[in-house]
């Protein structure tokens, strides 16, 4: 069982990784070199702003724990995050944001068309690097996993302003906006155990990437901007329908249901009123729904586990868990 | 030698290719078909606004010349068109142009967001079909003309209102932005041929691609909209700086180039002016020079015939030289 107790920090599932995940820094940053001065511009701003590498954690740590030899393990945690990289270059140019990570987004910095081609530009690259290592799985895997973003991408863009949005189609949506590339990182960690071991690690990253989206919309609305970098009800202000008020809407009175529609009609809604209709999902239980639902995904996901031999690895799988469900940011 | 005495269309090239050219359309309709509503009518407007299929054209003319059997011919020729497909939709969103073949862009009819999602959409989908015919050959030649195409794109940015902007600088864009996939078109063809006929494919591809974009940037300066379908000197008021306008410039009296000075510094330029500066790039032989440059790429792309044995198709492979050359739109 998940322990409640202790507070998971990435610190800690990353002991013991630093080198090879220092390695794969290092792997990223020659796989997406050029001979052109505004690519390698933009190529210094995307590693600087580089993330917690919490992909690249998770294929170290499913290769760990299913024990199969596989001397390419750093060049696919490098793919698997260079496509992560790419997907958010062309996510943040499609939701024209201006900051991640506390950083200028490349479509802020340079400009809207730099970031359509810069992602082109490292998702092929990807590519590249992925037909060089002789060996169509990994491709198999990955082409798949970002077919499926894209789908994601769409069904996000019908999320917006959308209050018939159901759970289904939410479940749909972070599946494959989110599920899908974690999911992908797990298995590719597995690509050389058993069929049954690299299933079970597809599976385990799916549900554990459903809890991580899931967790990271509920932190929108319970992360202040001191913890989260950004300010809380940053969905609700751009009208992003998420978990939590999907539940809330059909148990909602009147009142509240007014001051929902109120927000979605305003384009530039006021603080005042996201807190309103903040509090108001979380009165009639709509983020006590989405912790209980990331709770079971977290469940789902630790039953696979059951497919690994005991080790260290494993455990740290397991602790991946608290980790996602516990994390403030 | 190439005759300049008749114009060659390309439904001349096109004879005998009917029937696998429509199997083409067919397969890239399966490939890019869709469980989700938004995707299928971009597909449908898509396929609505389908193009001359020159690159599938070359696949199948350089398959029958080189005359190595390959069952998967019609796949890599829809995929080599459906990376076509993919780039012209992204260009298109970072170009903002509303109109392409007559008809509104994905980015203009749907949105930008639309656009990029579905560019995305569309390689990942041609991705995963070159891994369905488990063959690395293909996925490697492609996926290095993807990435090149990408690296033509941020030329293309840098080559807006830059009056230095010199001829090497435009050889590498267009053989970036355009050569290379029309290169790996005609190598795709020849991946069963010997790695001598398939490297002097990649060879008359890259030659028949610097011509053909060559002739491409001239026709925006000698063709009227009935010819091209878009007015004349459209480049130029935009601001896109081509061959003729390169080699025109340093041979242009002070009055002409404070003409363009003038142009490129007018964010509408008025249609006097661009006439007026479309002239002067033909009194100095501007016109003339691209001209010849094209020939000169053709004759290039002509001695790689010789590579092939004698054959109609090969016959079909020149004539496609003279199709480049002559073409009105």
């Amino acid at each position: 069982m998940i322990s409640e107790a202790g507070a998971v920090t990435l610190a800690q599932l990353q002991a013991g990784l630093e080198d090879p995940l220092q390695e794969v820094r290092e792997e990223i940053r020659r796989l997406i070199a050029a001979d052109f001065d505004l690519i390698s511009d933009v190529n210094a701003h995307l590693l600087q702003m580089q993330g917690k590498m919490f992909r690249p954690t998770l294929v170290f740590l499913v290769y760990h724990a299913v024990g199969a030899e596989d001397p390419r393990i750093v060049s696919l945690a490098a793919v698997v995050e260079l496509i992560h990289l790419a997907t958010l270059v062309h996510d943040d140019s499609v939701d024209h944001s201006v900051l991640r990570r506390g950083m200028p987004t490349v479509n802020a910095l340079f400009s809207h068309q730099v970031s359509v081609i810069m992602g082109d530009y490292l998702y092929s690259r990807a590519v590249i690097e992925l037909v060089r290592l002789s060996d169509l799985e990994p491709l198999r895997v990955l082409s798949r996993v970002t077919n499926e973003m894209t789908i994601g991408e769409m069904r996000q863009l019908l999320a917006h302003d959308r209050l018939k949005f159901t759970e289904e189609e939410y479940e749909l949506l972070i599946r494959a906006k989110t599920a899908s590339l974690v999911s992908g990182a797990a298995e590719v960690g597995a690509l050389r155990a058993s069929p049954a071991q690299r299933e079970s690690m597809n599976r385990f990253g799916h549900y554990l990437g459903m809890a991580f989206q899931i967790v990271d919309d509920l932190l929108d609305f319970t992360g202040g901007e001191a913890v989260t970098g950004k300010p809380s009800g940053l969905d609700l202000r751009e009208h992003k329908v998420t978990l939590p008020l999907i539940y809330a809407l059909p148990r909602m009175n009147r009142t509240q249901r007014t001051r929902v529609v109120h927000l979605m009609e305003t384009p530039e809604p006021p603080d005042g009123l996201i807190a309103e209709v903040v509090a108001d999902i979380g009165a009639v239980g709509g983020l006590a729904y989405a912790r209980e639902r990331a709770h079971r995904f977290v469940a789902l996901a630790e039953a696979e586990l059951d497919a690994l031999p005991p080790s260290p690895a494993r455990e740290t799988l397991r602790a991946s868990l608290t980790y996602v469900l516990e994390r403030r940011r």
